[in-house]
């Protein structure tokens, strides 16, 4: 008989925390009992799960006590506060946020890429940013079977990744623009940055907050993550990430460039076929490929349009898109889970 | 006194038509006597001009008799047909279509680019595609000062570049999204094509249709004709070419790679400031970046987001915005009729 575990979800009313919830239900996760904490403010309100009415917590470093697995998806702040407190209490802490992720003593796992890096936890586990995730479960089967030396990623991001307000934001604009109102901006593209700007009919180079390099903080963790999880610390990786009016499901155009000579479009498919976590849609004489429409919902991440550079050997073209609150967020951090119990780390 | 010319319109309707009327009026092009000209079909339909009622004449062979300047906008089957009936008698036909981009007895003009090839037209010269006229006008400056050596473009492309049915499509599927009714889809990605797919908080990662190498025409016009236009064929050129629920103004994210070593960003950026045709917005610290919302109906090209790649010393990032109705299509077929009557070639 599977261990029934206690399970914590920090941030359960979040865009991110509800996909937790429908995740953990829907898989069927061995809880024993489910702890909701947030703030002091959403304390003593109730959600559901599985048919069931739970009141939530407030998140203190004592509601950690006897909890097993503590799922944290309520903003950087609250896990560097509360993520060390549950881990002290002997949980084991899967963090969403970026708060741990590029802390050399903490695993950041994608199952599918660096399942074994679990292992060498100290009470915190990193979830990667989405951006991250979908694009590292398209490269390892081509960089295990091919190699690979090169990464050149623009993203087409859904405003979900901004949270619940942001998708409000998208409808609201959208709304105004079709109704020949005025379009105002009070979120994107980042919620307590300086200025606003519509994303309704409109596309923003900006996600998070600029770094003194030129990159914003989310081209710098698709850079730095992606070195991290493929163990490739030397691995050339640039990014330039974008906001477009999508709800759900992050589009990437990939270039990269291969060790191996002279792959061919086949072999890069078939690599890519039956990998763990992709669906290959390519088949363009059919007009078949991954669009985030059609990616809502689904757990895998989709990889089409793949094809060889014309003027460079070594470089392909992919096009890489997956559910960024699922793949990209809670069904991730979900998975990190799963596989502990089945290596009996949980 | 500057010599009134007589000009032709052909597609005079059109998304880019209707642009090319706005540009000859508001630019005082010196025209003496002005045919609009359209299929049988809309023959006899009244358009105004500079307050004037025009009276649209079908597009015969014989239409274009003393007609000096033929500014063609009604689809590549039009071109193909009249285009050389127009030419041989006399009149200089700037096609806005891809109909004869490629063929090397005609010339391929940004006037910011390569305005002296203009002088070798045999009564045809061609304006390029949307999306590779900006591309061009933000990498002749760069190329110019530090020389290029490699170019990898995604973009994010307005539905206006699909014609006046496309912006349609784009609101009746927002307003049914809006309203929680069915989305339906009949003309995106391609009209024609088999399939169509919602454009209303989707990217769909086609423009135009297939070739046999993968790549879908768009990408390949981008490909070709940045080499035709820079004189330069051995340029590594690869694109990813990517509709988004825009209306007007398509963005795109550019990495290149420079000849020369040690190129700072300032000095990119300084190459860039004052470049024909070209606005730097890139002031990071108050966010200060190109967006296709406030692209429309500019004239100019838009360059943002310049960094240097963290791998990479002779690699640079850019984000290029332009309205592709105008610098894209219109405007810059006009911009090709103005240096010829500077240069009295007309």
């Amino acid at each position: 008989m599977v261990k029934q575990l206690t399970v914590a979800v920090v941030g359960a009313t979040g865009a991110v925390g509800t996909k937790m919830l429908e995740q953990l239900e829907k898989r069927k996760f061995p809880i024993g009992k489910l702890k909701l904490l947030a703030s002091k403010r959403s304390a003593g309100n109730t959600l559901e799960y599985a048919g069931q009415s739970y009141t939530i917590e407030e998140a203190t470093p004592e509601a950690f006590e006897r909890v097993d697995v503590a799922l944290f998806s309520a903003g950087g702040s609250v896990s560097k506060a509360l993520a060390p407190e549950a881990a002290k209490r002997g949980a084991v802490v899967i963090d969403n946020t970026s708060a741990f992720r590029m802390d050399p003593e903490v695993p950041l796992v994608v199952p599918e890429v660096n399942r074994a890096d679990i292992k060498t936890h100290n009470g915190i586990i990193a979830n990667p940013n989405c951006s991250t995730i979908q694009m590292v479960v398209a490269l390892e089967p081509i960089r295990q079977t091919f190699g690979l030396k090169n990464v050149i990623v623009s993203t087409y991001q859904a405003v979900s990744g901004s949270g619940v307000s942001a998708i409000e934001e998208l409808h609201t604009q959208s709304l105004a623009w079709d109704e020949g109102k005025n379009v105002e901006a009070a979120i994107l593209p980042v919620k307590g940055d300086k200025k606003h700007f519509p994303i309704a009919r409109n596309v923003l180079p900006q996600i998070d907050v600029f770094t003194d390099n030129g990159f914003t903080y989310e081209e710098m963790k698709m850079i730095n993550e992606t070195k991290k999880i493929m163990h490739m610390n030397e691995l050339p990786v640039a990014a330039t990430c974008v906001r477009v009016p999508v709800v759900a499901g992050h589009s990437e155009s990939v270039f990269i460039e291969v060790e191996q000579a002279g792959v061919t479009v086949e072999q890069l498919r078939e690599a890519l076929t039956g990998a763990p976590g992709v669906i290959v849609q390519d088949d363009i004489a059919n007009q078949q490929y991954p669009m985030p429409l059609f990616a809502e919902g689904q757990d895998e991440t989709f990889v089409g349009r793949i094809r060889k550079d014309l003027s460079n050997d070594k470089g392909f073209h992919l096009w890489v898109v997956a559910d960024n609150l699922l793949k990209g967020a809670a069904l991730n951090s979900i998975q990190i889970a799963e596989v502990m119990v089945e290596d009996g780390l949980l």
